[in-house]
């Protein structure tokens, strides 16, 4: 591939300029403790555990999916937080400006792309946010289940810390089973119940909400 | 799908402690400062910032790939220094063990997974040592384009503190180029001879390895 005109020379400046760029989501701190139980995760760390997963969990998605896909938009989808910040799961205030902050983050972010390119991935990022196809389905699953494996890892430390109750958990997790039953049913038996049984997570549901596994 | 018999329960539960194990991968610290030139990168990090520069640069590859297997590969690539640790790539004592303890680390990690996905993250890591086919080649590419944007953004700290000189960054990247020419020649003169005119960067080569660009 040659580069002696000017088109490709600014193409190729664009697109190594936002990889540069992306390298902010280093810097963007969770809520959820590494399996070490100290040190927080951070966005990058957590998009790679994602992606691993789906490369790994696939097989275990409810419906058919374009694995490609599904790791391009967990590659991605934090990436809006660069200028966004990333907003609590349990930070009902932030929520309710979350999506307009992430869609102007969103503009801001993927124009510093070659138009093409920047299309692309802005497509990854609203078919992750509308959550209305297998691929999107399966990456929201990753995205939930991800942390309620680092969570029950850590002992559930940031639950304790937060004084979490399982209604906000399964809230928060109202729609984890739509892109993986067998997902959702291993995190809801092997994450979330023992830490109810630990005293982690304080339990204000009641029997009603188990699921026999 | 349904985990009502002992074997899908096994299989799942093993490849769910494989991706709890490689949260360890966060720990593992490389020798790159990032961009903000005060903090150094970790392995899952590093492998974050391929993968998603695997989706942005793919077109500038010097051969035909198939994209989810490069992206499966940089993901992947260094799982191994989990249990072989970060082998930096000027330390020629840790050189010469390097393989060894690589291999060994893989027979021990991987087959922490069902048999059959143990032997395909094992046929991405084996590609990828190899370097052989067009997916590994651009993906050694990307492993040597990514620290060299980051060196250059951090204005070549960690080549100030290691006292490096050019001849070693060239043979660092003897073969950069075989996975592309472009990224290469982009490393060359946007990364790497800018810091050697700000004297972060030994030459001791002399005019004769200048890229005309």
């Amino acid at each position: 591939m040659e580069y002696d005109n000017k088109y490709d020379r600014d193409r190729l400046e664009r697109i190594v300029d936002f990889c540069r760029e992306i390298d902010k989501e280093k810097f963007i701190q969770r809520r959820t403790y590494l399996t070490d139980g100290e040190r927080l995760e951070n966005d990058a760390e957590h998009a790679w555990h994602l992606a691993v997963m789906a490369l790994l969990l696939s097989e275990y998605a409810n419906e058919e999916i374009d694995l490609l896909r599904v790791v391009g938009i967990v590659l991605i989808h934090d990436l809006v937080e660069i200028y966004a910040r990333d907003t609590f799961a349990y930070d009902t205030e932030g929520l309710k400006t979350q999506k307009e902050r992430e869609k102007a983050a969103a503009d801001r972010l993927f124009s510093r792309l070659p138009d093409d390119l920047g299309m692309k991935i802005r497509e990854l990022w609203d078919e992750f946010e509308a959550g209305a196809t297998p691929e999107s389905r399966f990456a929201h699953t990753l995205d939930n289940f991800q942390p309620l494996m680092l969570q029950a890892a850590s002992d559930g430390r940031a639950w304790k810390e937060g004084g979490r109750r399982l209604s906000e958990v399964l809230r928060r997790n109202s729609r984890t089973a739509e892109g993986s039953e067998a997902l959702w049913n291993y995190a809801r038996t092997r994450f979330i119940d023992p830490q109810i049984e630990k005293g982690n997570l304080a339990d204000d549901c009641g029997e009603q909400t188990k699921i026999a596994f």
